[in-house]
């Protein structure tokens, strides 16, 4: 139980956690913050939030859990405003998809009396604002730790238990390990996406509108990671620069390999190739990260309408 | 009302088009073939055909529709069979995702007396055999007739209120012209996935479990069209190969350059880019070919279950 749970940054992510603390309990009062009045204002309308403050600052002051709910590349500055104003033996957090950069940015600006802990939740959808929330959205996800060396346990453990009681499961890494396997599960994939879909764009003024129309044919699915929220990307990139390019530099090369077997006639080598990568998918539906219905389950799901 | 309906191949695409076309009552009598005696078998105890046999011929002799739903490199052998039994006035008919090749493949072994109408239906899921099949497949999803230069009117609008009674929606175009909006919205977002998979396969030697675990992050995205059937896809980046080879460099291309601006900081042209990206999805819900639901609606799906 946190007496006083703090968010800084109400969108997707932030009023998730403020609707999932709620659901479970696990808060007494819920402060947050948002940069613009609009969203503060949405904030209050909907209801996660107990209180909303206008500065950073205002809303960590005596709170027993801060969680910085903001693109990584602004959290070393918002680090910075509300240093001053911490309790001592407060929790400090984020739900950033970078760690090492983040580290370097937060830790300096932070008094020696609070605790900092960071954390990455891999959940998220699309979409992007305070409306867009839900309280199941960490509901058998995992939330990665990944305290700092020589980190006192105990706050570790309240954070844990808090994302516990979120509905994540747990897991502990190393800051550059984080980054290195989320460049490989999602910067990457990411990255791919926006291209593929940046090609498909320009094709369109080739093809009239006939790319969205029969997206059904494989596109549609790389259109929904590339329609996440473009700051919060910019931000990963420039944050975890060097584990993206890695990971990218390997998908150049095996994409060679593929793009040769083809102009080459390669039959063998596509159908090892192609069987091989069936097996994947069947390890990620057997551990219970994705649905295993068809096509997403997309039948039935309203987006086959044939009145659409 | 087709009086004959024959299918070739009883896949996920034979097998929905059997259940539509029962459902909807326009066949008097469908026969079915497979290659090997247990599809034949699982077909007749889903009961979705009326008749199996053992050879394409025996199946297709007689036949006012014979639709070939196998791999399009297989095509031109299986016409090449058929071509001695059928009966004159008979439409011939495919499914593949490529047309030129298949079009030079298919067309020398048919009897001037039938009537070749290629067309492509853009839907399928990523699962395969007799037993994925279902009869709301094609319902609001788009079918491509691309008939050949100087073909009878008649047999093109029979084939047309055909597969309109099985729910699709009908376009026309030249078979070029398909091949590269087919590349563009499918052939080359494979390789890209199966790419992606590979990629993220070979690192999950190096950590561990991780890449299935946290795949929620991204990555799982890929994986489904990732699982798609290997040997039908082979068939198509070797029968699509100057097109798929085309956009495929219009993708490095692209990617170069985002690429080199995650390399350089370039953040105003990642996140000008990452904007763009995101209308096109919109423009993709807008256009009745996806579900606007929230990561394709996994929410209660059964894929997100804490317990798994």
């Amino acid at each position: 139980m946190i007496a006083k749970l703090t968010l800084i940054g109400l969108g997707l992510i932030g009023s998730s956690i403020a609707r999932a603390a709620k659901r479970g309990g696990l808060a007494g009062e819920i402060t947050g913050h948002a940069r613009t009045a609009a969203t503060r204002a949405k904030a209050l309308e909907l209801g996660f939030c107990d209180r909303v403050c206008e500065s950073a600052a205002e809303a960590a002051a005596g709170a027993d859990l801060v969680i910085l709910c903001v693109p990584v590349g602004v959290c070393g500055a918002v680090a910075a405003e509300i240093g001053p104003a911490l309790k001592p033996g407060a929790i400090v957090s984020d739900v950033g998809s970078v760690k090492v950069s983040l580290i370097a940015d937060v830790a300096p600006h932070l008094p020696d009396c609070v605790h900092f802990v960071p954390a990455h939740p891999i959940a998220g959808t699309e979409h992007s604002g305070p409306e867009s929330g839900f309280a199941e959205l960490f509901d058998g996800r995992w939330c990665i730790l990944t305290p700092l060396a020589g980190a006192d346990a105990e706050p570790v453990e309240r954070l844990q238990a808090f994302w516990e009681g979120l509905g994540a499961r747990i897991d502990r890494m190393e800051p550059a390990h984080h980054d290195l396997v989320l460049a490989v599960t999602s910067h990457v994939p990411h990255v791919i996406a926006y291209t593929m879909v940046g090609v498909a764009d320009h094709l369109r003024r080739v093809t009239g509108s006939e790319v969205i129309k029969f997206s059904a044919a494989g596109f549609r699915d790389f259109t929904r990671i590339a329609a996440s929220d473009p700051t919060m990307w910019r931000d990963v990139f420039l944050n975890n620069r060097a584990a993206t390019l890695d990971i990218l530099g390997r998908f150049t090369e095996e994409l060679f390999m593929l793009q040769r077997a083809i102009r080459m006639g390669d039959g063998d080598y596509l159908h090892d190739y192609f069987s091989h990568t069936r097996e994947i998918r069947r390890g990620i539906i057997e551990a219970g990260q994705d649905t295993p219905a068809a096509d997403f389950g997309r039948r039935g799901s309203g987006g086959q309408d044939p009145g659409e």
